[in-house]
């Protein structure tokens, strides 16, 4: 028996959806050769991330063994699987791999952190390869929401892994490669040791519909439309968006594109011939003086995005543009959990307009880019993996994919970030576990989840915060009397005088207590001080503020 | 004709589902008498309040018009339709009336706020009525999802008005009294002037289904379950609780209710008589001692509530209770949006814990207390209304409820919060615009919505903040350096070195280059060291912080 083993390593999207980044490796342990498979981001938001621009996984593991890394492969375009690549490269250094669209994806990602975009390498489908260390690893396309997606072949010493990527079955998928079970065989032939499988949507009881069943019940809702028709879906689902601007042509109306995301991935699908037969757009300046019944707008936002085009329609002008009664808005989309509300803020604003909103609650105008559970249960069937792995999922994902894979005698295992497995022997084994955990970008600077950062910020924003100034004088006596700065506190509460002042009175009530010992230690000074704000502040308002003390002594 | 009028003015709860508060009035235009229905709360989110503890309505048009108020009605007893009684009581001084049960329930809303619950008036239901000013109001039994809800029948000079509540058509309801037919039309026959209907459920276009229809599916799951079983869903609803008691004890299992809201909500209802027959069950403590497959626990925090009891249960033991892998976790419920990463949260840590988590995805677990639009539309012909108004919903449901009106002939009016409407003659009419809006408690502090004061706090949230002092002494000069503290922001950034550092360098250098007619004028100071302090900010870290400026000068 070989002292060498095949691992896995997921460093972030198991467990989760979102901040995709996988690690395989090959050699001694402690030794392997490593691949990355994805660097991807995750989005904040103000209940546990307020401020953060992007999330991303710890990488910290890796960059300390970079160099047992041997290239970066990226499955598709996605954010979450992509969008981490620029922000990280530097600390990582290893050639990225993927296909032409994701590619000039990947390009922009790298340019815009200043990275060089030579590192980028566009490679063709399956059946070529790329050789990196002891892994052959080949693109090999699927089906999903963006064009160009790809499951990985990764062959080692240890045998042939299949990782899906984001993936759906999917005979008639608009643009790119359909489902090619004969392919899929192919792959299979040689025996597959493991099949490192996306979950997201595994919770789906029923098989998952074709990007191509969409037309028929699109086509009918946008020629029945009477005023404008408005459009919107994630702008790199570029199949979407060319039914839908199809389906404007059909019924004898230009298409505009707004929002920059979608004309810019409508602009590299077309230059990395993803996308063919693209219908003529008119630009925001020329739809504005045509009929709006003889106008189609395709636009960002489907997520309620408060920058996005819909959002801006939702509150008025856009680049000229109005909606009014009589239009029709349509969410060619899915709401992410926890996108709820500021979509609905969007629908109820169009209703305000007049503005009919139809979405897929009916099931006619969206598809998911994710297999549902028999659609996944195929692919298993498809692989016949030794054994099965389930990633890109929540928790409850993974587990329940684990239990599909051993209900059918696959041994399986629930694997969340920073479990590596050894994928070697006929079951998979937890070997080790790896500290792992998020990365915020703030601004333009990374801090760790645990840094207490995003805390107290979470802190002022439901307590409030005081700011007391103290000066003391060269013989250790209070010049003047404490000054108190409130923020995000109300004006006054139980007494309706001002909060400020009954603050300050009893600052200065307390210095004015305070003993030599106390005035001489600004320990005990700062502890006093904030013990008898937040006092004052929960008997007038009801709330223990925040409480920062700053003392000046004049020496 | 005469020179009366008859009037409904919402204040809350037209326009959005929450802080329910719906005014009518008769009599000479801006002399009308008037009565409240309902005065409801909504729940904070992160997103727009942090740190708010409850929403209301604003009731100032209503406070100054309180010379004029005859009594206020409750509904039913959900928090968004009696939450607010205890906190406005004292500023209407109006007696309220309602059903036993609900009675209970605002008794104790009085009495937490200090008010005397002597004005809470118990009533029988239709056709017991009570008098009120030119009113005449009964309360007739709906279904719903809390025992004893009731639409109102409001008789006044200009003819009849029924106003809903919330409600459904449940024929078997298990709590309470059967939708009847009969009771209707007679409540119809002298002719209904106007119905304000709920509008909840419009968008939902197939029959709603009978709290009686679950106790199949919900016996087989309990029956089927192997280890503990714990379910979950809002305390009020009293039925739901009965029967997953009732399924616990077909299946041999003892039932403890867990959670403060669950204990108390079947304690009301079998004091007030409206529940009978509620299974005996056993206490936290006897529940620790029994095998854990025999027991079920009924527990609050269906919504994903942190503090509720199904949270504790995913984060650990919960008054000795712990769940483990076997055991299942049931959602006997929807999740509200907004509340859907806060529910997740709670089934991941489940499925950590190798608890198998069910919900109401299959459509077997739950039923909604509201009326789908094929039941609002048998309740337009029942009541053969001369006058639809749409109220209880957000904007695209009052519009798709008119809509659903004018379809039939029927004259409606979306008329939102603030809006008073004339529902004198043939047609509803919108005479007047009152100013409305939010009112935040907050601690124990009622504050505007728009006081700034959580807009600050969202501010502060977003972008950290920096507090600088500066000692300027006798003669307009520095005494010293400028001083900064920073909250909620990185440490270091761009230069990697501490970020509060440079700060108090940058504010050091302005201070050192500004003339005497910068430094004797706090104002220019204070901008100044804004500027410098931000500017630095944003070069080091890319953020722009909030900055609170304090000089104190010596005199």
């Amino acid at each position: 028996m070989s002292d060498e083993r095949l691992i896995y390593l997921p460093l972030g999207g198991a467990g989760e959806v979102g901040m995709n980044a996988y690690v395989y490796g090959y050699g001694k342990p402690g030794q392997e050769r490593l691949i990355l498979v994805d660097l991807g981001v995750t989005f904040p938001d103000m209940d546990g991330t307020p401020g953060v621009d992007l999330i991303f996984p710890d990488m910290t593991w890796l960059k300390e063994n970079r160099d047992r890394l041997e290239a970066i492969f990226i499955t598709h375009g996605h954010e979450d699987h992509v969008g981490g690549i620029g922000h990280f490269w530097a600390d990582l250094r290893a050639p990225v791999f993927c296909r032409r669209f994701t590619a000039a994806l990947a390009v922009r990602k790298m340019d815009e952190q200043g990275q060089d975009v030579e590192h980028v390498n566009a490679v063709g489908a399956w059946p070529e390869t790329v050789k990196a260390g002891p892994f052959k690893v080949g693109f090999v396309p699927v089906s999903h929401s963006i064009p160009e997606s790809s499951g990985l072949v990764i062959d080692t010493p240890a045998g042939r892994v299949v990782h899906t990527g984001d993936f759906k079955l999917d005979g008639n998928p608009v643009v790119g490669e359909a489902f090619d079970p004969k392919l899929w065989n192919e792959i299979a032939k040689p025996g597959v040791q493991a099949l490192v499988c996306d979950s997201t949507n595994i919770m789906s009881p029923n098989p998952g519909r074709s990007e191509g069943s969409l037309p028929p019940a699109l086509n009918r809702l946008v020629a029945e439309a009477e005023g404008m028709i408005v459009c919107t879906t994630f702008a790199s689902n570029v199949a979407r968006v060319k039914t839908l601007a199809d389906a404007g042509v059909a019924a004898g109306r230009s298409v505009c594109l707004l929002g920059r995301a979608m004309k810019r991935m409508v602009a590299v699908a077309i230059d990395t011939g993803v996308l063919e037969k693209f219908p003529h757009t008119v630009t925001p300046e020329e739809a504005v003086d045509l009929p709006r019944e003889s106008l189609m707008l395709i636009v960002t936002g489907s997520q309620g995005e408060r920058r996005a085009a819909s959002a801006q329609l939702s509150r008025g002008k856009f680049l000229g543009l109005t909606m009014k009664e009589g239009d029709t808005f349509l969410f060619s989309s899915k709401t992410i959990p926890g996108n709820e509300r500021g979509v609905l803020r969007i629908v109820n604003a169009f209703s305000e307009m007049g503005v009919d909103v139809v979405d897929d609650s009916g099931g006619l105008y969206h598809v998911s880019g994710h297999a549902n559970r028999p659609d996944l249960e195929a692919m298993h069937d498809l692989m016949h993996p030794k054994i099965l792995v389930p990633m890109h999922g929540e928790h409850r994902m993974l587990r329940e994919h684990a239990k599909a894979g051993e209900a059918k005698g696959i041994p399986s295992v629930v694997a969340v970030n920073g479990s590596m497995v050894d994928l070697t022997g006929p079951q998979p084994q937890i070997v080790e576990y790896v500290e792992t955990g998020r990365t915020y970008l703030d601004g333009s600077v990374k801090i760790g989840a645990l840094d207490g950062v995003v805390r107290d910020r979470i802190r002022v924003a439901l307590n409030g915060q005081v700011f007391v100034t103290l000066i003391m004088d060269e013989n250790d006596e209070p010049l003047g009397e404490p000054w108190a700065e409130l923020v995000g506190l109300p004006e006054e509460g139980r007494s309706r005088a001002p909060l400020v002042e009954l603050i300050e009175a009893a600052a200065d009530g307390f210095i004015q207590r305070a003993d030599d010992k106390v005035l001489t230690d600004d320990d005990q000074l700062e502890e006093g001080l904030r013990r008898v704000v937040r006092q004052t502040a929960v008997e007038e308002i009801g709330k223990k503020p925040e409480v920062v003390v700053v003392i000046s002594r004049l020496t």
